[in-house]
């Protein structure tokens, strides 16, 4: 190992205070990864990274991702100094109301921040989402000549993340598919919170990651062998494998908290002196030596550079295969071609599964949207997810755009947002709605990002029969209404699943779909609301009665059931009214007016039927209303039985009513 | 490899039939393991497990656990030939309504299931769970010559378990906590539902467990050696570490879809004869040659006599060490003694985070109640979940109590639900409200199969502060309420906190705390609504107004704040009642009429404040309440700051009661 250049190491230590002086200042934050890890993060910024501070989404980048989170400092002071649009001033104002520079780096509030972290693990699972659109992008993209996506996936992870079930399900598909454009250094300080990790962390990690297909290394020089990285990082690109490099850093370094738990997560308070002598630093809070922003001046101009190369490269490119540098550029506007939707043509009354109906969107869809990527997690028969000419996503076939993602729900959700956050490409993937709930860690995420991606949830409800309790969904549809940024949507048929997908596929955020096991009546466009013109409004009048007195509002499998009830109805002389409400959450974002058209606030006396549970729907209900729902889990039965058994059927919608219109 | 003995043949074919005929009599089910990994599974139970079909909770018992449960007709054949109380009727209502065979084994419902699984991955991590209540028991209770706690927990598992998270999580702590007691089969037929596992699954699964610490075997023989797998659990029986024997089984096996996945899934339909002529099995459906049930009487018969020695060794056992076989009974009732909360007592006004009030409990309860464990997600100092006297359970000191998870919420929740299956201890993890999500899988198990088990969730709102949104609650507390079978709490102060301890302790069920970070004012006992009397019906009036024009409904942080606001608006001539809702499900399971008194719904002038969303509290609002409370996702900052840009604030409480009263 070589002794750091006087340079080198004025840079890591300006970008140790400036991180532990923002801690410092908003008297919260986490200095130990920013001290000890700030010569390796350093090292990756000054000789390894690709971008470009001023425009920070250049395809050609590579990307960083601090996947440990809670060592945002060290990301803000790198982006400062990088030149990204964080003034000194933005790292003052850390952790305060309204700054650019939050306790946990959040995609799209921050220049230069490549992806939300903080929630342990989904940083590294959401870059291996990164790394399988660089790869896919790269094959259809890269020619002789004209590599113009070669760039490389750089990932910080703690042993936080590396003890998250995420991050194991998602590296053991990362090796599977051999992502060589993924590094990964692990900074195995031997810290966690409670103490040594050795308390409840002693497997050999390196094994592990090689069990996994990876290529692993582990360094020497406590966390400052600068040469050593550049090296293991050269290794790691000359292989056919994701690359794991360990890195045994020393938490809080300088610090009189120095390789102890107390330096992870507090101020250092009335250590900073202590360590301002011991890291030899004689600047005040925030100075940083003005040959230090020389250095990073120089950096930047270097940047410029490449990015400028690239440009011509581009340019050339577009000469040499003009039809491809086309295809580029649409596929960076991230815009999908609804009308591939309009052909699909349902045959009323048919009895056809919304998750049928879901598989003949992808069948339109698919073969003609070719930034367009998707599968399952182990469930592609039963969600429905495959397409037609679907090749699989591999090692060798990185051109392939159906992803196998194995029995692995919450890496799946990960990967989908790490390939919307190429730009370029968006994701489906797919489980029963049941087990949503295994990653919904990485859905929240994707709700609070904005990230785009559609998740198809099937077999909604006690629909799904035999399977029984465990696999059948009550609370999961009011838990994804219920998360802010995410819109969910619970189709009644194979038209409302096509509008579902409409309004999904051009989505700058997360969608859910829920869809149903069992067939569902296609309902009559033409004597019926529209759902081309219902389903984006979240909510609409499906079948309407003069004077209707009773109004029954149903989601999903429950709206034919509806409907059958209104019938029944009309012929005891009870006219009701039926609202379909496929998606509340964007029927609640409508106008007042709108609203009100379709639920008057003066009709009370309604009846809610879901096959879910009443809570969220209470406002609809209102003190008069009716539900005719889930009470309790279900049961193993056929689903036919189930419906039966837990009263949600025709006959209980049409008791209901007439008990309410003779009260 | 020796041939399989007749009657070894015709047991093991019997176990195939009685499951392939359940599931082609209820057209619904997967035939594909019990075909391939019966005779696996007979071995385990014809030559090793030592358990009592007439006294399924014989506390001496080897534990089986299918954790593969979509298997369960494999299971329910075992446990029928063995003499539980499951007949041939009840194989033949295989997944129908109210049957004792259910889809996926259900905890609770028949007897011999010793956990819910079929949520991949629950079952392999509940078990680690199962293993260290064994250990820890053990521990305690056994004494040279009196091994009355030497049980070993078998676990059958498939690829998805191997590939789900939460059994990565919870098979590397077994690791570090060499658990020497588990023995899982891992039935790597090499098929999954999407096909090949080599689609998505390359890794090698051996080498991972190695390194995790485990000892790994493989045997031969496609899942027919009986011999092979007798010597590998002798061998695994004889290492200080957790046990896989990975086995090559043939899924269907006999049938024509034998190794495809098409075996997985679905009935063997029209292949029912052929898989008959294949195995030579020239019997009717559910019929059982009279051999097999003579060799399984004398299997009983030598069970019965394994639970008769055992019961003489703990009369001995009674003699030898009358206070440990006092202590034994004790746990086996599975009671707490709540009176230790008695003593706790905390100051008026002073203010106290309600995590610290519960780490006050602990304190007081932990040290003198031996038969409750509990720990943290590696957040012991944040949760406050350490008590005196705590020492960490670990290979060497299994009779420690306290648990180190590591940074494996989805592992912890599963352990949890484990540790409760001992039925003789029980216990407490944490981790940040924000967290649950990640085992939020592992807490729907438990809801559904009413497993004990106290999740302490700290940090529950924006009151969490700088760490940002990704680390603030908002959604969580409305997911626990919705979930059935869970009681949730939000204590509004310590003394409510003391009390919802009271309950959670007692309670055979799972129970969650939602626990502030910041200090909150101790609430007046003599002058408010008690919450000793209060907490446990789940909302009470804690501060009443004669002829009051408005009811102020908090929970938690925010009840204070209401307080607050009563105090404003007696000044401004508008009385206020304050009701607290700790715990929401609690309240609505009162009868109707307590609950109108506590909330009456003549006053709807409402204002429910919670930081948290408005999903949920919707009927208590009313069509002219108001919420004051979150409408997003938080930010990074101060506490204080939040709560004030956030608007929820004494000002807005009583602006908004103001502008109801005067509308």
């Amino acid at each position: 190992m070589q002794a750091l250049s006087p340079l080198d190491q004025a840079s890591i230590n300006a970008i140790r205070f400036l991180s532990v002086d923002a801690i410092q200042k908003a008297k919260s934050g986490h200095p130990g990864l920013p001290l000890g890890f700030a010569p390796m993060a350093y090292d990756l910024f000054a000789r390894h990274l690709r971008h470009s501070p001023k425009n920070p989404y250049w395809a050609g980048r590579d990307r960083f991702v601090l996947s440990a989170g809670h060592g945002s400092a060290l990301l803000y002071s790198l982006l400062h100094l990088s030149g990204y649009d964080l003034s000194l001033d933005d790292l003052k104002a850390f952790r305060q109301w309204g700054s650019k520079t939050p306790g946990h780096p959040e995609y799209g509030h921050t220049a230069g921040v490549e992806m939300t972290t903080g929630p342990l693990g989904q940083g590294l699972s959401t870059s291996v989402g990164m790394a399988i659109a660089q790869k896919h992008l790269a094959a259809r993209f890269n020619r002789p000549g004209f590599p113009l996506l070669d760039y490389h996936i750089f990932v910080v992870v703690g042993d936080g993340c590396m003890q998250e079930g995420i991050s194991a399900e998602a590296s053991s598909l990362a090796g599977h598919l051999g992502l060589n454009n993924l590094i990964v250094l692990y900074d195995d300080n031997q810290i966690t919170i409670d103490g040594r990790t050795r308390l409840s962390f002693s497997e050999d990690v390196v094994q592990r990651y090689e069990a996994y297909g990876w290529f692993c290394q582990s360094l020497q020089g406590d966390g400052h062998d600068l040469d050593g990285l550049d090296q293991a990082i050269a290794q790691a690109k000359a292989q056919n494998k994701p690359a794991l490099i360990k890195i045994q850093s020393i938490i809080g370094f300088g610090s009189p908290k120095q390789d102890s738990s107390g330096a992870h997560g507090s101020p250092l308070g009335d250590g900073m002196e202590a360590t301002r002598k011991a890291l030899n630093w004689p600047y005040s809070p925030f100075e940083v030596p003005s040959e230090v922003y020389e250095h990073f001046s120089r950096l930047q101009a270097a940047w410029a550079k490449e990015e400028a190369d690239w440009n011509q490269l581009f340019a050339a490119y577009a000469q040499a295969h003009p039809d491809l540098a086309k295809a580029f550029k649409e596929a960076e506007k991230n815009q999908w071609d609804v009308s591939l939707l309009d052909q699909l043509e349902f045959k009323v009354g048919e009895k056809i599964a919304t998750r049928q109906a879901s598989g003949h969107v992808l069948a339109a869809v698919m073969p003609k949207s070719p930034n367009f990527m998707g599968g399952s997690a182990d469930l592609t028969p039963s969600n429905n997810t495959h397409f037609p000419g679907a090749e699989d996503f591999n090692a060798q076939e990185p051109q392939g755009r159906y992803l196998r993602f194995g029995v692995r729900e919450h890496a799946m959700g990960a990967i989908i947002n790490g390939i919307g956050l190429s730009k370029m490409l968006k994701a489906y993937g797919a489980t029963f709605l049941s087990f949503s709930d295994y990653l919904l860690p990485s859905l929240r995420v994707a709700a609070l990002s904005k990230y785009p991606g559609i998740f198809i949830f099937t077999h909604d409800s006690i629909g799904l029969g035999e399977d029984g309790p465990t696999h059948q969904p009550i609370e999961q549809v009011g838990y994804l209404r219920a998360l802010p940024g995410l819109v969910s949507f619970r189709p009644a048929d194979a038209y409302e699943t096509r509008e579902a997908w409409r309004f999904a596929l051009n989505h700058q955020g997360p969608v859910c779909l829920a869809l149903s096991r069992q067939g569902l009546p296609v309902l009559d466009q033409t004597k019926l609301g529209s759902a081309t013109q219902g389903v984006a409004r979240g909510g609409y009048i499906l079948s309407d009665r003069q004077d209707f007195q009773v109004l029954l509002l149903a989601t999903g499998s429950e709206v034919s059931l509806a409907l059958e009830a209104q019938k029944r109805l009309d012929q005891a002389g009870t006219p009701a009214r039926v609202v379909s409400l496929p998606s509340v959450e964007l029927f609640e974002a409508q106008e007042k007016q709108y609203q009100a058209q379709v639920v008057p606030p003066s009709c009370k006396q309604r009846i809610v039927i879901e096959a879910g549970l009443i809570r969220g729907w209470e406002g609809y209900i209102g003190e008069q209303g009716r539900f005719i729902g889930m009470r309790s889990f279900g049961a193993s039965a056929p689903a036919a039985d189930l419906f039966q058994h837990f009263g949600i059927t025709v006959e209980a919608v049409v008791r209901a009513a007439q008990e309410m219109v003779s009260a």
